[in-house]
């Protein structure tokens, strides 16, 4: 496993993405709407910080933005098998938030564990296309 | 800027790494004592998943925990000058946690950026030594 990306929860992707390139050198790699969020992509040499802005008050990201305030999310680990990797974490006992990879950001596959079974980390299996 | 470590807070490292160890493949890179903190790095391919365990209900991540939960800490972004990377966040208004560099677990360099001035996130800067 290697690091994707770090998650981070915002109301405004744009002013942070602003910030963070001044102070960490980190441009924009890929904006898109996905999943009722404004997502934008920053590149770190070894992998991106995903900027996740609600465009509603509905959905997982606003609750988290309601309950916890913005800041990390979770964790994205990259591996050449989702359903591979999915099925281990079960076979081990750890809950799925996805019962099967699906479409994400940027046209990866994702499927995201359930940080109830993993130390209270929202962690997300991610394969590139 | 690149990933250097994703900090995670927990009542239990080692039960934590093993877990980790069997769903995600990361074995124990480093373990020490630090700053009233058991610290536990796990090896990802591109960087380090550090647990962080207090060792007393005293200190910031003994409160991270009361308060939030265990859960996702900080992310540390890796840099060749970590005093040099401070002056450039303080020059444009990021506030810091610590004022000069100080030293870090495993022997690092490092500094904390408030996380008030980055989005709710966290952030420590690190210099390997």
């Amino acid at each position: 496993m290697r690091f994707d990306h770090v998650g981070v929860a915002t109301r405004d992707a744009d002013a942070l993405a602003d910030l963070f390139g001044t102070v960490f050198d980190t441009p924009v790699a890929h904006r898109e709407r996905f999943d009722g969020l404004n997502v934008t992509f920053l590149d770190v040499d070894n992998g991106y910080l995903e900027l996740l802005e609600p465009r509603t008050d509905e959905g997982p990201v606003a609750g988290h933005l309601d309950a916890r305030g913005t800041g990390l999310h979770h964790v994205a680990l990259a591996t050449g098998d989702v359903a591979a990797a999915l099925d281990a974490a079960r076979a081990v006992g750890v809950e799925t938030v996805d019962d099967n990879p699906r479409p994400g950001a940027w046209g990866h596959e994702v499927a995201f564990l359930h940080p109830d079974s993993t130390g209270g980390v929202l962690v997300e299996l991610v394969e590139h296309a």
